[in-house]
């Protein structure tokens, strides 16, 4: 089927427009007189955010019967290749650090998921994300050294919204010493949480990134870099907790040019549930050089939780899938949820206008990566992306083993 | 996990022993003093036979939503290695025909599986299965030129025994007139039905298999050779029809001798629904050199059906899987209908002796391919046979396509 990236081939001016027009395009502006009707080159940012966070999945271990299950997949030379973002795709990254989380409280399964198998590879953490920087050829793209970090969410079931509570707590961390903003007390707990005993946790997903963050933008503090967050449901949480991190604490710029201002820190946010209070809103907006672009999607429900005394920041792209003539309509709660559709949903979303037309030749097919929602005449296979027999191998003997993770050269991984 | 394959490297007079034994182990002495306790031989010759039987089953294409949904995957010089019979495997064979079947009566849908795409490779045909010939390699394990084939069953659900009616028909085809014998049919209009419009059964699969062992039969008619047949469910009921006309019209022999006894011919089924009346029976005791063998499992209703005024024929090897203490207790209609629960059972089998031992180191892994039948200690992943992204390869250009067929140099293929 036919891929919107052929045509970036074919006008190269049109790829220098995001080389050109990136603040513009990473909320310089909050956005204003881009989002409807959608700009062009908008959509096509947007969606490659997501598909940095579609990464995020498509690189998960979810098989709870496989020891690894919770881990990474595909190695960090390996992983765009392998989630499909090489071929034919002029975004081009290297993925520097691998993150992995885990949570000092109790929080729905969904969150950690844990094998069945007594050989687990871990007991209590999770791949969580990775970061990623711009590689020479990927700036004349971009426009920018841009640092990206993906935060993966939850594998594509609902059922962890019920275990869902609404407790909030301070964020010492981030907020350093002021109590007063809240935020949910199960975001704040994986990004945050360390565990003496973990090979992979001894310090927090907030640590490892930090750590990293600080790293990059040293070791590229004399060209113009940006940073960007990408995660869609909990990976868009823990995203929203992750950007303010970076700039209320000046993660953002150099560790000798204290006093000046930090780099633009941008955050695109796909069907990300609430995070904080009213107060964390309000903390959130006196921050200077940090955006945060929200994309939801009209009946999915995740951007309503948790419902009560929650506080929604940054700026709102409200899409509408059920719009689009591709689908099976309704759709249901899954569909309306998963990141691939709020991606085909912003690649057609036509705004005030109303109805549906694809403006960026996405390929439909992807919709139904992990969904049945295409309808019947496209015949794509539903829930296709699999690995081979289920990542089982035959050795040369004639048995099967399960090979489903590929060593990384993480010196943490054991 | 062990395979046991590896075990007959180790021990070459093993293998010798299949070379040398294997009138026997094909039912020359109709399988008498082998069965309880069961042979080690006969439990790889009938493992063997399974394998080939389901070969069929992975080979075929059930996706409806695939334009070349009812077709094979994978061409014939590619067969065995894709799915998993060539590595660590002594039985060497080279597949020289495919065979299709269409149907002139309504029959279950599950029978004739029909794309959904209305550029379907085909409106009215099903691949059905293929012929091959031991190769020379072969030969030294198998003892004998041996011409197989295997019929390919229904796929795994079974919501077709309740369309499934108990008519019974004059098999005339088979048996020259004579209109004594009837079978059910269903599988008299799979195995003889011919449809001029179409492109791949322009003539009936009786007819191009015939037309295959004929040539085969002759082309080899100064080596010793034997024919052999294997098919499931479906595939054992038009196994069945096949294994007996060939030998009632003397395709089991070259053209020029028609007057001396004809090859010995076996048929191995497993799980094999009811085919035919008490003449149906009584015909095909008369038959000589024709030898079947019928493997059915405790619980499995199919051995059963259709459950009036038909007969079994043959030799029955009864299984019982729910004696496996690797499998789920107590499994479900699936498990107990699957082949390779079947093999599994085989594998174990302990008789009168009672109980369950895996005699042979068939991987158990195996079980799980379509299943979600092992205990879950075993970290197996659920039917885990399935394409990479089941079929959607990525093109240069980034975008998908559904590649799931691989062509064949079939002169009738279009």
């Amino acid at each position: 089927m036919r891929n919107w990236f052929k045509r970036k081939k074919k006008s190269t001016d049109k790829m220098d427009s995001i080389a050109k027009r990136w603040k513009l395009l990473s909320g310089k502006n909050n956005w204003e007189g881009l989002l409807d009707p959608l700009d062009h080159d908008l959509r096509r940012y947007i969606i490659h955010y997501g598909e940095m966070a579609q990464a995020s999945y498509d690189n998960f271990n979810s098989d709870r019967a496989s020891k690894n299950a919770g881990n990474f997949r595909y190695s960090k030379n390996h992983l765009f290749a392998k989630v499909g973002l090489e071929k034919g795709n002029l975004f081009k990254y290297r993925v520097t650090k691998y993150l992995y989380a885990t949570s000092s409280i109790q929080v729905p399964e969904a969150f950690i998921v844990k094998s069945l198998s007594r050989e687990s590879w871990s007991k209590e953490s999770n791949w969580i994300g990775f970061i990623a920087v711009v590689t020479d050829e990927g700036k004349t793209i971009l426009g920018r050294r841009e640092i990206l970090i993906s935060w993966r969410g939850t594998v594509q079931t609902l059922d962890w919204v019920d275990d869902l509570d609404c407790f909030q707590v301070p964020a010492p961390k981030i907020f350093r010493g002021n109590t007063d903003p809240e935020v949910h007390r199960g975001w704040y707990s994986i990004y945050t949480s360390d565990d003496a005993r973990s090979p992979l946790n001894k310090t927090s997903a907030r640590d490892q990134v930090l750590e990293e963050v600080t790293r990059l933008v040293e070791e590229y503090k004399h060209e113009e870099i940006s940073i960007t967050i990408t995660g869609h449901s909990m990976g868009a949480a823990v995203g929203t907790l992750n950007a303010i991190d970076i700039v209320a604490n000046g993660f953002n710029k150099p560790r000798d040019k204290g006093m000046t201002s930090g780099c633009l820190v941008t955050a695109f946010l796909f069907a990300s549930p609430r995070v904080g209070d009213s107060n964390f809103r309000n903390a959130f907006s006196k921050l200077e050089n940090l955006r945060i672009l929200r994309v939801s999607n009209a009946f999915d429900i995740i951007p309503n939780y948790p419902m009560v005394d929650y506080s929604e920041i940054g700026v709102e792209l409200a899409i509408d899938t059920t719009k689009s003539n591709y689908l099976k309509v309704p759709g249901d709660v899954r569909s309306w949820h998963s990141l691939e559709a709020h991606m085909h949903g912003v690649a057609g979303f036509q705004g005030a206008k109303g109805g549906f037309k694809l403006e960026v030749q996405r390929d439909i097919s992807l919709v139904n990566k992990h969904l049945d929602a295409l309808k019947d005449e496209y015949c794509v296979p539903s829930s296709w992306w699999v690995e081979k027999n289920n990542g089982m191998v035959q050795q040369d003997d004639g048995s099967w083993n399960l090979m489903d993770h590929e060593d990384d050269d993480d010196s943490t991984y054991t």
